[in-house]
């Protein structure tokens, strides 16, 4: 593999400046080429980034034989199509979060990668923060013990959605937190939720997953709320977290807090149950862009052949959960199976 | 009816001597007797309040012929049996929440309140406190506009019980708030939640309400959480309500805020919804003791005849809810059916 | 030393109910007689401890040869005297804060104890806080370094006094924190402040304190503020605390963080001074009640024959600088030398 | 006057990009050259503006007959001699706070623009803030009544600067504020403060402003703080304002608080104060860039001729007040008249 890993970005909208710009910013890599539909977005990139070259139509972008990776930000119902033809074009991808419109779409996208040995990541932005991976690393390590419960709040007064709902617009966010910093997968979901205007997608939504052991999951989601709030709990039989992303600077809080269970007692009068708290401790954070490292991380997994964090699975896993809540949700709450471990079996 | 009301108070343990120490700080009421099994509590008893009598026979209040009205603050699996004893010896009733056990004794010491002409009244004691009557004349008064939501969230590392799951112990509080400040009531209930205790009730659940409109509402309720959240989201089409219990004393914040729907748009593309913020507003809340509204009251409705705001039937609604809730999770987020209007009817 | 340690009380008005409280909890003491020159209050005291004597007459406590030491929780203007009193009269003491109403008065009472052998002690209660024990430890354990400044403020909405400025009533507390945590004492003070009242004392005031080494010292005080703020910084070389008292359980915070003063730069053109983050911890405190801790202190002094931690010289040092910060506000800020060393010496 | 403002940017450093880009957006101004001695700042500026003209030379901004005026944005060392050249160039000028290195190189300069007929503006960002317009109509329009005090914090880890105190760096901003909320000026001035950095200028200190009626103000600025706060306090006799400029959405709450002084009491053992306590109000703020606001009032003073909110009066205030400010420090403490007056008479 050459040093230089040449990148074409298609969408220059809301996320995709962000994208050009860390690209711009990460040693062996440089972005030669944007597309976007809209001539006025593409005159903005060019008097950003002169050397770039900008093109409307995004068949210039696989056609060109000096691009080796495509990072597509456009709305999720082009994603299957645009990655796709990117994999066939023999490019490496980057593709925004939620990965695809469907599961059946994901998967068709890792088989793509797989058969032509090429990367498929998704843009879990998070995944790739300070907080998140303390969090995976504290979990991972058994700081916090057996996890009881993950709780999960993400709310503003948002941008209502036309083509998703609130689910697929915010929870794809806590979903693909949840995936990374867990250890093990949910089996079901059920999820409650409705729309406030007529004829468009539910804008505020509960979901809860199960899972085999006693652990629970749960996220609240909604466009209409009066305040600002992101934030989550964990609870470990040894150690909890609260995880508030607006926060500036103590994000995450690790309490030494829980309950002991003494199974010996006697008498179901007696009170088995005790409580124990001590100090708590907020870890200093990386506070690199997460982009950024993102960025890195993609750039590596092309020259060095690896697998991304954040790859097709990890997609496709989100993605079920959103397909299977959002199904849920329009039976008020039903249960529905998840069978996330099918694709890897 | 004479003036003075004389009371009963069954038991003395958590929540008595707050009854007892508020009735005797009423004018026109008297508590003369106090009963518990455990004498130590009523030594306690008898050495705050000389004059009061004590006894660990129940009996000794429902015999006496002195004592016009009874409070009973005892475990929930005991309500029924009390006050349905307290009711056939003729005396008014104020009974702990949850009402009782299941909504069958509810509807039976309805009938027989309503037989005996004796006031039946739950103590339902958040929806006397200043902030939550504020509320109720919020929305009363039309200045949310259509209610979207209601959203709730009562965690803390609290006292497991062993009686009751976390949605009898701290969901009652919630329910019985919603109950009261909204103007519809819930058709049916989805919840989920687990135990994290081999063998004890479930710690942690999660409750969606269902309404004819497109209103919904949600509830939170956990007894393992790292830190203490006691916070109530209201949105309205107008306006929209935050209530966060452990303001010390701006409890309630009135945000307006919301959207605005354009129906008139020709094209799917163009942006319908319009954002709206505005001032926000904090109102100078009354800081009665709750307890001591509520106990004024109860005393009003027994000398003058009248129905209580809490009263049988807000104690039934509250625990069919919490049936229902507890039986949705057992079957993870079943949709229950509720009828709550069935014994209005 | 026989065992139980007999206590009068005298005054029963905002405080003294408080002293009886705690002192009736701690096995060897108890409170035999309370004197309050105001009946109705001398009724509530026997009617909440039916076995206390009580009388309107303070000599009944001095002349009382059973009892061992006396608890003064009267108005500032009256310490001395009673407190002489008390101590000619063989009692042991413990005084409300400020200890007297002058530094004249502090040491007659110091020397009076010393000459009898009788303890002296000064109710500068937020000493004895699990929040102030926990600073006092970490600061007397070096772990923050040198002490470059201590900065507080106490404000809110509060009672307006008619016989004391807001120093005397509110700064009084930090001067006593203060004075426990650090481990030198300033030099001299310069304050300033105003009223708001024609002919009432000052309601609003700033104090700063100098050291000998380049630490400074800064309080707020003000009866007239919107909210309540209850905060102390104190920064150190290596480490800083945040203390707030508001805080329903993390009161106390440690922050990693300062500067790094690189001393071997050749330029002056180069930043010397670098920024060091690390992580924040907030340690599991002491949640005993202070008046508890207070109260056991007092006993085990006069059983032990030990030296108060709050003891005379305590409490003139800080009355010390009360009247120097009072003369310096006269001046509009006019250094004040103290001499807080004098007595000691 | 012409339509289009020709402007020419002095500094490319911190502040010197913001202004470019602010004007950039203002329709009758553009900025046609650059000037800073450093030549990798002035790439940026090529790369990122094109059009725009630089030079590490400033005399061709002086020189240039089609610039009608010059922002300066260099350290306060330099602004005296900079804003002097372009007022003799004839340029209109605004400089960046705080205006100059002294009151009398502030004098010199308002009297260099009025004999020539320039505007001569200095670059009090936050008077433009929605948040401060807003305290200024508040308090304006009488709402807040007779202002009793203002009290000001900002603190934070920040950066340490070698050649001012951290008066002339943060109080400034806190000092501009109070010069356009309140409508009476300072008398005096006293300040307490020291250098933890062997050699370099004051990093923490307490300045209190006095006034002829009993208002007092008061301002705490700290280089070395853990924590960061940014919170002023306005009380009036009326109402009282909480500016907190880190809260995300509520900056300003107007609380409906104070006092009620009864003078009609025959005693002086009566309680001649009241406590009043009503709703709070946090109103909608104009959330437009500040600097965009600022530079917008610039064009339409130099195209209508009209003067400055924050001209160089406004400056030469700031000014007087860190020059007695930095005296009284020195000598801890001691009261500094400041003659806010002389040159408006």
């Amino acid at each position: 593999m050459k040093n230089m890993v040449n990148i074409g970005v298609i969408g220059y909208g809301y996320w995709g400046p962000n994208l050009v710009r860390n690209f711009a910013e990460i040693p062996n890599a440089q972005v030669t080429k944007v597309s976007d539909f809209k001539p006025e977005l593409l005159a903005k990139a060019q008097a950003r980034y002169p050397s770039i070259q900008v093109t409307t139509d995004c068949q210039d972008i696989f056609k060109d034989p000096k691009i080796d990776a495509v990072a597509i930000a456009t709305p999720v119902s082009t994603h299957f199509d645009l990655a796709l033809a990117a994999l066939q074009a023999g490019k490496h991808v980057l593709v925004e979060k939620p990965m695809t419109a469907s599961s059946e779409q994901a998967k068709r996208l890792i088989e793509e990668a797989e058969k032509r040995n090429l990367v498929l990541m998704v843009d879990h932005t998070f995944v790739y923060t300070g907080a998140v991976r303390k969090m995976h690393d504290l979990i991972a390590s058994n700081q916090l013990g057996d996890i009881y419960y993950y709780d999960s709040v993400r709310v503003n007064l948002g941008l209502f959605q036309h083509d998703v709902n609130v689910i697929w617009d915010l929870a794809v966010h806590d979903l693909s937190i949840m995936n990374y910093v867990l250890p093990s997968q949910p089996y079901a979901v059920s999820a409650t939720g409705v729309s406030h205007v007529p004829g468009e997608p539910e804008n505020i939504a509960y979901l809860t997953c199960f899972f085999e052991s006693n652990l629970i999951a749960h996220f609240h989601v909604n466009w209409l709320a009066p305040v600002k709030v992101r934030r989550t709990l964990i609870g470990g039989s040894q150690r909890m977290i609260v995880f508030d992303d607006l926060e500036p600077s103590e994000k995450l809080k690790i309490y030494d807090k829980g309950i002991t269970v003494n199974g010996s007692s006697e008498s179901v009068y007696q009170m088995l149950i005790g409580y124990r708290t001590g100090d708590m401790w907020s870890p200093k954070l990386d506070v690199t862009e997460a982009l950024r490292t993102e960025g890195l991380h993609f750039i590596e997994c092309i020259t060095q052949g690896s697998r991304p964090i954040t790859d097709g699975e990890a997609g496709l896993q989100t993605v079920k959960i959103l397909e299977a809540a959002t199904q849920s949700m329009k039976q008020r709450g039903r249960l529905i199976e998840l069978n996330l471990t099918e694709v890897a079996a």
